[in-house]
């Protein structure tokens, strides 16, 4: 209620703070029985980790996953895993300012007039460092879907800024730091180069997807499908804007072309983006998301203090001037455990079963 | 679980089919001891109702509520509101050919994936129609809310298929059938009565809003405000996309731009859409959904029936053209439904105490 | 969250008051297939139903069940199922006084402490007729587990004030009007006759069984099923003490005695009456429940009334001398209310997979 | 869903075995601003430790907790407050018998049965270690009480095995290894030697009560303040019946003796237990709970084997020969947690408002 828990089948509660001494989460109820450790886990926080390019933020963290609890002999038992991650590299007095003042932009604001006081160590709360827990739950969902039913996810960069990127193919997507589907990034290399310099930063548009999902996911009336995605991708940090499918282009689209044909081959195409009244069809997922520039810039900016007096702000430290680019696994995991948390309700409700319709979808499950 | 509940601290059940008896729903929550009766709830069903103009569906339903419970001498009591809602006008014998065939861009199919099983009459469940139990107690949180904290929800068409609409003024929006907030809607009219000879549809994109919102509304991490207005405004039936203050445009903004100056008055601009760190500032919520076409066009699509054979399918009834047009009074009750729930959880949580932050937000309380 | 509706797979939504137009529930989650009709509810509700002999409330209820959702064709379809039952016999002006005073253990006084209101029709919400749509929800709970598992929900009459009853056969339970499993009923006939004529009432202790209960249910490490049985059962009206197994008389049994021995055909007793750890074991749940005296007596009794004076009230009105008698089909109802929900919870973490440990417990599943 | 969040509003979520690195809880929802250290939390702890005298368990565990989140600069932020208890005295050899064979009255037999598989060392996840972060987060919760009510809570012990106790004050409840609320324990002392001579072990019965408790908290229908109160109890490891107030007592009760009367000066008597149609009347809340005896003793006890066949198992190791003499504290903070719920439940439905009664109940708020 709080809103620290992330599904309720699949539960992830999050805890911790940007420069307390550990962040983490607790999973509760992952099924028993699958192997699981460290290394399974760590992949997935390495891609989301700062530091690894000149393009994100500086801050040194090893993001190093313990599992505390839930496992016995390599195998979940059914019972919670916490999982830990130790803050390591916390350099407090980059923010000694911001506690008398609001960065545009900026939690600081709401924070203070929700809870009556915050912490202004690096956003306390409100920092993206928080999404480190997500990733590791997710990489705990993604395994057990992947090993059930096949089900891959998968995300890349679609635009940076001003500069759109085109989709050659997922391939490409771990060969450059911006995790983009191209060969070629030297463009957006030059052109996050610019911005840095400029000390100011850029949004960008990051695409999502999962196939092998299985049909029937998602439950209407309000915790559709494609619902709960939005939820969970407009819940990531810096998110504005969410898209399944067509998204909005379905608005200039008309119903002859929009609703996507059914053939005995499968459907023809995917303006859907995999869900129908918000179950899913057993199609990819098709998810898009807008990013918003980093708040966290060097330009001085006006705002006011604590006592309401106008004043300027320049926010130092070491931040992404894109913070779009971390996102991409971070996405993912959202993903997943939006769709893990479907399958467990499915499961609850339809005991697994299946009209056999074939052939189409027949492969999914 | 089932995902027929919206919301848990101000809980809406919500039950019925298309063609079935009576649809309605259940609130669990309403504050006690506010004057409550079906003349507050129904003038928001009448700007839903289907039927009132040509551009519109032309089933006649009076959708006309009933309070069962939770009233006495008419005030709340503190205990479940029902509200019933009679179906009076089910022409089923439309529907016929439906259960034999999968409509492209309908929920038919993944219906039956999911269930093993379908109710055809009129979409049985995916039913446009059961939103009309979401405007009825969308009504009862705008009173609760209009009369606790002054909070006012609005909302108008901003495009309808390739028709732009700019925006004049809020006065506009009832005295038209498209809820669009201009003098002038001829341009419109003709653009539809086009679309109708040539039996298909169109997309829509709806703006939504609430003023005078309390400020630290939300809940980090995950059940942010905006991430539960994305859940509620996807959940809707046929959006396709959501966006929260700048959206998607927020993709090519510099941080220098996008993030919001305070000043002593207040917020300079508002690309934010109303929260920062996914809690409310006190500015103006702001809210924007892609509607794809409907579905049900009497232009034939290629499908494919029950054995998996190739056929084709014209959907005959009563159908909106563009669904897009009613939804404006759904989407203002869904956003009213995501803001009394945090009120709610705020009271809970931090008692209603807010920092004395003057002159910023001061006047939302 | 507002406390009214039951479980959160197999969810019951509960509205309405004694004397308002209806009461009823709306079930959320029940797995679609399922045939089901008014005739698989009505007799469960008869069971419970006012008027049917002298030593219960003489107040005329047909409690006449109706299906408004989530079924088609006879079966349902996963989508919610609300059911409606009319109040038809309201006489109001019984309760007149009871508006200003506040009856001894009676709700008055904390409902109107908690809601700043209350409504005294019979009770309002606080009346036990709230327990029909609990029943008919349980009725449509045990279709499904007879049908899934063959599990059987029983109850009977253990004592009434100071009658202890002893257990003779199942097969006496329906033939008196004490769910009493004994062949002659004369002594607790007389002992109910000289009760009414003194205008005084007494207290009942049920005994509630469900047999063929598959193992595995219930969740570590809060709501372990034991716990929710404790859950459901002290909160049926008037309920003061609730029992698992052995109970209270654990406290005086040595380990040696109490620990169930384990053997190659099954446990060798059933002090822990059906669960180990909070989960189930495959053995009966057995349970047992304390019921106080009824409150509305017809025997003056001090008390005060709004202003806080000094008065004393006689509770006028159609009345139950001893609720307990009436209470045993809805222990019943709510038993399967929670073992459906854990069997649901176990479908969804675990799938139903259950180790297969020969011979004990395998004929559950 | 899978049982180890207890609350909604207050959700503290428990993790960890009891032979793992570490247990632990996440509390979600503790409202911001409390003064928060560890100081606050260990002396509950300290309370439920074992190996504080001969008639406990001798495992020796320093329980100290960690503050890992939610406060900065001493106070509680409204953020997750993650505690954390590390495992230092896993002596894992004595468990070694335990995988092969199920022990009665153990949780073994029922975890194999639902997960398929199960950690055998010290109970794992069914330990009764697990009470320590319930232990915590009830002492999170009893500070916040106290300073927004003066809600108090306090236990002792009633009966251990055939010996009762009388009650001769709270004061001596801290003097004796037993809780016991009297002066003189040589009894209890000579009682408890024989026991543990004789290698066996026994029940207990426990009483637990809160005073100033708000008026006003409980949710009718089902979620009553005496059902959470028994779910919170029964799931107490080993406890087999819960009672509130007069309890099974009332079954012979009369109802013109149970119905407590009201005068100007307050309640005469409290049979109810603190509740009246579920909801708390500012009398103190009176619970009593049976407790069955170890289930770990060196009694050579009848059983079978994973292959199901005949065998004997003796329980060594070091348990607690009567482990209702630990459990008081547990209760106290069980209790705590369930009034705390409903206290934030009381203020995001009715805004902390009480119609204004005087004179009872009006020190209560």
């Amino acid at each position: 209620m709080s809103g620290n828990t992330f599904g309720t089948l699949f539960a992830v509660t999050n805890f911790g703070e940007s420069h307390g001494p550990a962040i983490g989460c607790v999973i509760d109820g992952c099924p028993p029985g699958m192997e699981l450790s460290e290394a399974d886990i760590q992949p997935d926080l390495d891609r989301r980790r700062p530091g690894t390019s000149r393009h994100v933020t500086q801050r040194q963290e090893e993001d190093k996953v313990e599992i505390l609890s839930g496992t016995y002999e390599g195998k979940t038992t059914g019972t919670p895993i916490c999982l830990l991650i130790r803050n390591t590299d916390q350099r407090s007095k980059d923010y000694s300012e911001i506690g008398q003042k609001f960065r545009p932009g900026h939690a600081d604001y709401a924070y203070l007039q929700k809870y009556g006081l915050r912490d202004p160590r690096g956003g306390g709360r409100s920092s993206a460092r928080l999404t480190a827990p997500t990733v590791a739950a997710g990489a705990v969902a993604r395994k057990w879907l992947q090993q059930q039913y096949g089900t891959v996810f998968r995300g890349c960069m679609q635009q940076v800024g001003d500069v759109a990127i085109g989709f050659e193919s997922w391939d490409h997507v771990p060969n450059n730091p911006f995790f983009a589907p191209v060969a070629d990034v030297s463009e957006l290399e030059a052109y996050m180069d610019r911005l840095r310099k400029a000390g100011d930063s850029c949004g960008a548009r990051i695409r999502v997807t999962a196939s092998g999902v299985p049909v029937g996911l998602g439950e209407p009336l309000y915790d559709k499908l494609d619902a709960d995605i939005a939820y969970a991708m407009m819940g990531l940090n810096a998110v504005k804007g969410v898209e399944i499918g067509a998204g909005f282009a379905s608005v200039t689209q008309r119903g002859s072309t929009h609703g996507d044909s059914l053939t005995p081959q499968g459907f023809a195409s995917n303006n859907a983006g995999g869900t129908l009244g918000g179950i899913s069809t057993g199609q990819d997922l098709e998810v898009s998301i807008a990013i918003k520039p980093t708040s966290s810039i060097i330009t001085p900016r006006d705002t006011i203090d604590m006592q309401g007096q106008a004043t300027q702000i320049v926010t130092k430290g070491r931040h992404d001037p894109c913070v779009g680019i971390r996102a991409t696994p971070i996405a993912e995991a959202l993903l997943a455990l939006v769709v893990i948390e479907h399958a467990l309700r499915q499961r609850a409700q339809c005991g697994d079963v299946r009209a056999p319709l074939e052939p189409i979808g027949s492969s999914f499950l």
